[in-house]
C-alpha cells in the first residue's frame, strides 16, 4: 500500500492490517497492542487531562513535523498546568491518497518525541475522508497525567521569566511555505517541555506555553486571568538572529509570533535566580531570561511593554489572522 | 458572527470571544470556565482512557448529529471496556465559512448527550482551516473514567447477547444522504450506553459496541482476540423493519452495517436470562436477545453463522469500503 485508501476507514480487515503493520510497528506497547477500545492506566492522585488538534501546513517543516508537534503540544499543555505527562491518545484524520511513506515518517516522529518526553501512546483512532475533504493529515492528541501542582497565586512583585527566544516556530513554518527567500539556518523550536516539571517544586506559581497568539497574547491572558498588572521590557525578550532579521524585513512583531517549545514562568522574586540558573542548564531553556514583573504599574488586567526605544505601550492580545494553520 | 472565520483560529482575542460566547455558553462548567490548558480531575482507582474522531457526513442525520455521535461514541468505548465514563475532551476542526447556527445546534447536542450520559466536557481545543481543507466540521472526543471491571476470560459455553437491532445508524445516514427514496420513519440508534455499566456486576465478561464494520466484524474480533470459536444464528439477530426492507432492496448484508448504540455482550450461560431481562428494562436494550454462543464448533478464531435458510457459513470481517464517513 503506497497511499491511504478510503476503504481502510471502514473499520474491517484493512483497518486491522493498517493498525498492525503501521501503527503498532511504530508505536506498539503492551497497552496499545491489544487494539482494545480503551486503555486501563495507573495514575496516582489527581488526574490531569488535555486535548489538542493539529492542522499545521505543511506537515513537515524545519525542526519538526506534525507528529513531533502533536506530542510536544499536548505534553506542554500538561506540564504548564502542573501535570506530569504520562499517557497520550493519537487520533488520525487522513485524506484519501495520503502517502504512506509520509505517514511512516510522522509516526516515527511521534515515537521519538514520546520517548523523549517519557510518555506512552496508549489508545487511538483512525478515520479516512475522501480527496478534498481534508488536507493530508490532521492529528488529535489528548493527554493524561498525574497532577503535581496547583498553579495560581500570582501577586505583585513576582517576576516573569521567559524560557527562551520567541517566534522560531512561526518563522520556520513561513520558511517551509516559501513565503520569502531565506538562505540561512532556521528551525522551529518545537519540543516537549517535560524538563520544566521540576519548576513546580522550585516555587513557580504559573506557567503557560507560547503557541498561537505569541508571547503578547499569553501575557494578556495572565494579566486578565490573574487580575494583575503585567510589566515587560522588550529589550529583555530573547530573539534568535533569523527571527529578528525576518521580523524586521517583513514588519512582523515577534511578540505575536508562535513558538512551540517556550513557556512563560511566573515565580516569587527571591526564587528567580535559582529558576533561571536551572532553566539555563536545560536544552529547552538555554536563553532563559527575566523579562518583566507583576505589579509594575497600576491598572489590573493590563500589560505594559517598555519598548526598545524606551517608550511605554499597552499590549493587546492578537486580533485577526496572522498565520493560519501554524499548529 | 454568522460563519466561522479563519482569523478565529489564530488564538487571540477572537478565539477568546468564540470560547466565551459559544463554547462556554453551551458547555460551561467550573472546570471548563477557566479556559486553562488542562483540567485537574478526581478519579478513584485505575483510570480508563479512550479517543475517537468523528467525520460523519452529513453532520445532521435522522436521530442525531455529529455532536451526539461524538459523545455517544466515546462514552460507549469506555463502557464496553469496563470503565465508568466521567469526563470528556472536545476538539473541533472547523472549515472556514461553517455556519455558526449549525455549530450551536451541535454544541447543544453535545450538552444534551453529555448530560444524558452523566459526563462533563472539561477541556477542549478549536482549530480552523481554510475553505476546501475540511468538510464543515470534524470532532474529536477523548474520554476518561474510572475502571470498574477488567474484561476477559471468554470460554466455551458462554452466550452471546446482542443489545438490540443492528444497522439502524447506517441506514439513517443513507437516508440523510438521499441515496434512495424512503418514505417511512428511520432513525439512527446513536446513543450513549452508560446504562450498560451495571452489566459488569452481573457477570458479563466482554462487551464491544458495534460501529464501523458492523456486528460481523465485532464477532470476528471476539473470536480472534479471545482465540475461541463463535457460533451465531442469523434468525436471532434483531432487525428493525426499515433496515430489513432496505437491506433486501439494496442487497446489503445488515450484519456489516453500522450501529451507534448497540453492543455485543458475552456472559456465562447461567447469567444470560438475568442479563437479557435487565437489558430489556433499559431504553437502550428493549430488543435484546441471545444470538449465539462460544464454542459451538471446532475451529478457534472462526465465526460460524447459521443462516436463516439453515445453512452454515463462515463470517469474515468487513473487507473494503461499505459506507465512507459513517461515523
Amino acid at each position: 500500500m503506497d497511499r491511504i485508501s478510503l476503504s481502510l476507514g471502514s473499520g474491517g480487515k484493512l483497518m486491522r492490517e493498517f493498525l498492525r503493520t503501521l501503527i503498532l510497528r511504530h508505536l506498539g506497547n503492551p497497552c496499545l497492542d491489544g487494539l482494545a477500545d480503551s486503555a486501563h492506566l495507573e495514575i496516582r492522585g489527581r488526574v490531569g487531562f488535555t486535548t489538542d488538534s493539529f492542522v499545521i501546513q505543511p506537515i513537515f517543516f524545519p525542526g519538526g513535523d506534525i507528529g513531533r508537534l502533536a506530542v510536544a503540544g499536548t505534553v506542554n499543555d500538561l506540564v504548564v498546568s502542573g501535570i506530569k505527562p504520562l499517557y497520550l491518545s493519537l487520533s488520525l484524520i487522513l485524506e484519501e491518497g495520503f502517502p504512506v511513506s509520509d505517514l511512516k515518517k510522522v509516526l516515527s516522529s511521534v515515537r521519538e518525541a514520546a520517548a523523549e518526553a517519557g510518555v506512552m501512546v496508549v489508545t487511538g483512532d483512525t478515520k479516512v475522508v475522501r480527496r478534498g475533504e481534508a488536507d493530508g493529515l490532521y492529528i488529535n492528541t489528548a493527554g493524561v497525567g498525574q497532577v503535581v501542582a496547583e498553579p495560581g497565586g500570582i501577586e505583585g512583585g513576582d517576576v516573569i521569566i521567559l524560557t527562551g527566544s520567541v517566534g522560531d516556530h512561526s518563522v520556520a513554518v513561513m520558511v517551509a511555505r516559501r513565503e520569502f527567500e531565506f538562505e540561512g539556518e532556521m528551525e522551529s523550536d518545537c519540543r516537549p517541555l517535560h524538563g520544566l516539571l521540576p519548576l513546580w517544586q522550585m516555587g513557580v506559581k504559573w506557567m503557560r506555553d507560547i503557541t498561537r497568539g505569541g508571547l503578547a497574547t499569553i501575557l494578556c491572558e495572565c494579566a486578565e486571568g490573574g487580575d494583575v498588572p503585567v510589566f515587560v521590557e522588550e529589550a529583555r525578550v530573547p530573539l534568535s538572529a533569523p527571527v529578528r532579521a525576518i521580523s524586521e524585513i517583513l514588519g512582523l512583531d515577534p511578540l505575536y509570533l508562535a513558538s512551540e517549545g517556550k513557556a512563560v514562568v511566573i515565580a516569587p522574586r527571591d526564587r528567580a535566580e535559582g529558576i533561571v540558573d536551572f532553566l539555563r542548564s536545560l536544552p529547552a531553556g538555554k536563553s532563559s531570561a527575566v523579562i518583566g514583573r507583576i505589579g509594575g504599574h497600576e491598572r489590573k488586567g493590563e500589560v505594559v511593554l517598555k519598548s526598545i526605544s524606551g517608550g511605554l505601550r499597552l499590549l493587546e492580545p492578537l486580533t485577526g489572522e496572522l498565520l493560519p494553520r501554524i499548529c
